[in-house]
């Protein structure tokens, strides 16, 4: 095992290569087994980010595309939408994984009820979709939108606040014992949050990636 | 983070070092982000297995009491009934996981239905209750018992070719794509089902500990 | 209202124009209301046939973008996957219909469980979706797929006596009140089926047809 | 078929003429198939309206009765409560179809979430079994009743406001995407309510009107 | 409390006097608290038993003018179709059970898994929807009828035999726990096939009575 | 039957002797059938009030233990949070029943929907998982707490018009029709609290009792 280098592969299926970047920063205290390498790319033709029911369905065949282009060990959609996971597990050799799906089970693993802050009200019906059919919809406590436009969203500070000010609703008013960053984009305030509120804060690329190594140890062989 | 080493403690509530053991190799291959360290414990005055409700009633408060004795940044309780999960979370400032839930979490995040190889039919039910309260009963395909002598458990070859011929018949009549070793005795196991029978197969123990690890990026604070 | 005809669009997402001549025909016998027109359209671009994942997500934009460049004032996906439809939802400003979802439910409208009767096995979890998020899996009594080559499915009389075997099991072995051919395609067996083993039969463009229908009496107006 | 009258008998099941007109006039823009003819009909003794459990129990029999005595290819309950469904099921050779059930699948057909316009609170508690009889209560919106005096409701207009200005406490304040009018009485206000509120409104009569004539094409034998 | 007599009224609503014979055995061993009184009473225009959805449907009415008519200060419904228990609930100043709900909760309250045994395979589908409304269908193990014929019913110790018999699948094809014997005419047969079988067998009458005894303890009064 | 004693035994978990009287109080206007006998113990090693998670933990195995040394025909575990019951049922020869769990399907007895009055605030989410695993969430109106300090507790008057004010929240705000007193020590107000808000009151130890009761009528043998 130790002699073959394992690749997880975290694609974001956004344009911006801000938001792989702060994947990345995100994962970077994480460490990978001996043997596991964890490779972030970026969809150059997906939109700047994926904002509407379109955008997602928009990146489901570039998604497996580049995947299929890219062979890897482990796939990780990189995307709170888990975009194209369906057509992932159906045609790739090896486990896909999508940071939705993860940070909810992360959360649930934690024990409690969770809270999602998501970026706008119109992600918070895709979100419950997927909440509902990993049968979780017990245990949310509430799903909260940050609700700011574009230059506030740029406005680091300003939107850190914005996401402290939402994640104490969900703490105080939804009752949430644990907070799901609902977005890629959001790992740099993680430590933050958790800082200010005092409840654990799952990044959602960093619970994808760690079910991505889990599956590869011991090392994953073709599912036939 | 760096300065300072957090602690992940897994202790296994019966008193086998085998079974320690054969938990820490099956975590081996885990890598950990610089500043986690693992470490493993045996709780002394467990009994030698945990296979009857009376053996999992008779650790909850030692499990317990022992977290509180060794404190660490985040715990888990390394047997498949999950001992003392609720007093921990309860009681403990740090966050706890249980191997079991981990799993079936893990599986859950990996797609499909799984099934879960058991060593005793007797244990089934707990593990339902378990799927239930976790909202996942409707991707369990199956939960089949090795049902072997303890004589036959000793015997590590006859016990693989047991847990093969189980982890068949839940891919091959139950419809599992994942199978979870319901025991935290299996790890060594894992990579030979899995070549084997060419489906993923979780091992408990790894997927608490790197839901753990997890918990503390960033780092754990207490939670008040 | 009678000034102004309102046309029901119903895109066959397969550019099979059998497969649409299929649903034509399923619907020839069914009425309008006055001022209410039927048109049927054929995807060029889609795949002959709709069986993979693949299938499914490579649609889904084409379906929208047809509806969205032949506005109509209602639509319906005419296969039993119902590719694009929360898209649909989500941007065009008249009511949208799946046959797959308004078969399931005129089936539950007339009491009793269903059984589908579907083409290929492997269309057998999609379908399993669907009726998750429909709530209504209590109401399925099973799922048989015909499992025939194409040679053997361009043979009409052979499908149709497989159609009839598959449906008997489901009325007998699987206690299924009412079947739904699950299939744009099986229009033509509809009748045939159902006078031979005596039990409602669905066809499910026909249940779209007729919810959309329903849905512009009154006139529908945009939702804002 | 074209040779042989199919009859689909909506019966309401009070001793009220205008309801029975209302469900009429609901249905007057529907058309049905060559050979489909609509039927309404009044239970002499049945109660002026049907408000209270007593009223749904006391005709259950009348209603069953007067079916198997006018014997139609199709039967609808014309009232919102679907009194004598389960043994118009059992006891008729015919499908039978409740308004209620019809209308709550004609919502979810639509998509989105529902709101139920009810004429009285205490009718609340019958339409949330029915619900949930059916898996729908997660997309119920909210259940919102008018709670007119019997004067009021005679005035027209005023009912007309009253019926909007619960509608848009539904949609507004309950997130319904599509209104369901609870009542076989209130079809009058149905374009009107659609036009002032922008959201499409279900009238129950029509809804089950088109699940019966669907049941009827192809003709509908006798189920053994 | 003492003072003043509180009579529970059991109200078998078919004409067969040997029933409420049976139901009175049933309850013999039962003891009430001071000033509770037990009254049986025949309901001389229901038909000789309650096999159909028509019987069910039939007896709705005469039980709760019967009930009006007697007054008492708890009600139970003898039929395990539980007929007339909503309206009873709406219109009694005084709490109603039926015996097949106090029946499916009183297995509920021992733990385990129940098995029904049923007269015959049509009452089946009635069962389940009483433990679907009550939300147990998860603790049902089985559900099967004796399907004798009249002659074979009236000999008692042929009868003894096939609910022996049935009880026997039940427990051990189905896993069930512990038995409901599902129709008012079985208590005679309950301690034998408890001695018989080694599980306990709940008589429904039984379960009933002592909810409304306990409903009485202390004195009930008008609920407004 | 009548020759031989049938001893049910009532075990209160905690040490307060006041608890134990409290439900021996709440139990004297039931009676018993010839030949049972009801037997109240106090588990001296208990806690003086079973507040916590751990409270509940660390009286399980003492609770079955008493039974072990004090065999009897039914078991009652008088504490609201069933400490024990799992184990009881796997390890005693007869039945075993839980306060909690008996008092939550006396209230699905009597139909509506039913709110639990509670001693603690933390006590709230233990009642809702043993809610949930009945299967009975959805008639759950409310659960609210008294929130007394333990000189208010000892001020059996100020207890008592707490009870009632919350009571009378449950009712009017969350629309209980009936209540629970999610305590073994409040038997005592029980028949105030319904006299005052005229809804029936029900006292968990005497649901308990009576279910203990009822099993052993027949005589209840030993399960193998």
């Amino acid at each position: 095992m130790a002699e073959q280098t394992q690749r997880i592969l975290v694609l974001n299926p956004n344009s911006s290569g801000a938001v792989t970047e702060s994947m990345r920063a995100a994962c970077a205290d994480l460490a990978l087994p001996a043997g596991q390498e964890l490779v972030f790319a970026t969809l150059a033709e997906g939109p700047p980010g994926i904002e509407t029911q379109r955008h997602v369905e928009s990146v489901v065949l570039p998604t497996v595309a580049y995947f299929l282009a890219h062979p890897a060990d482990a796939y990780v959609i990189g995307c709170f939408s888990d975009p194209g996971l369906l057509l992932a597990r159906e045609e790739l050799d090896a486990p896909s994984f999508g940071i939705a799906e993860s940070a909810i089970l992360a959360a649930t693993a934690q024990g409690g009820r969770f809270g999602i802050v998501a970026i706008k009200e119109s992600s918070i019906r895709r979100h419950k979709r997927t909440i509902g059919a990993l049968g979780a919809l017990d245990r949310l406590a509430g799903n909260r939108a940050l609700d700011l436009g574009v230059q506030e969203l740029l406005d680091q500070e300003r939107s850190l606040r914005r996401v402290i000010e939402i994640g104490r609703q969900l703490r105080d008013e939804d009752g949430a014992t644990v907070l799901i960053l609902g977005c890629a984009t959001m790992g740099a305030y993680c430590a933050h949050v958790q800082a200010e509120l005092g409840v654990p804060v799952i990044d959602p690329a960093q619970a994808a990636v760690l079910q991505a190594s889990r599956a590869l140890v011991p090392p994953q062989r073709k599912v036939s």
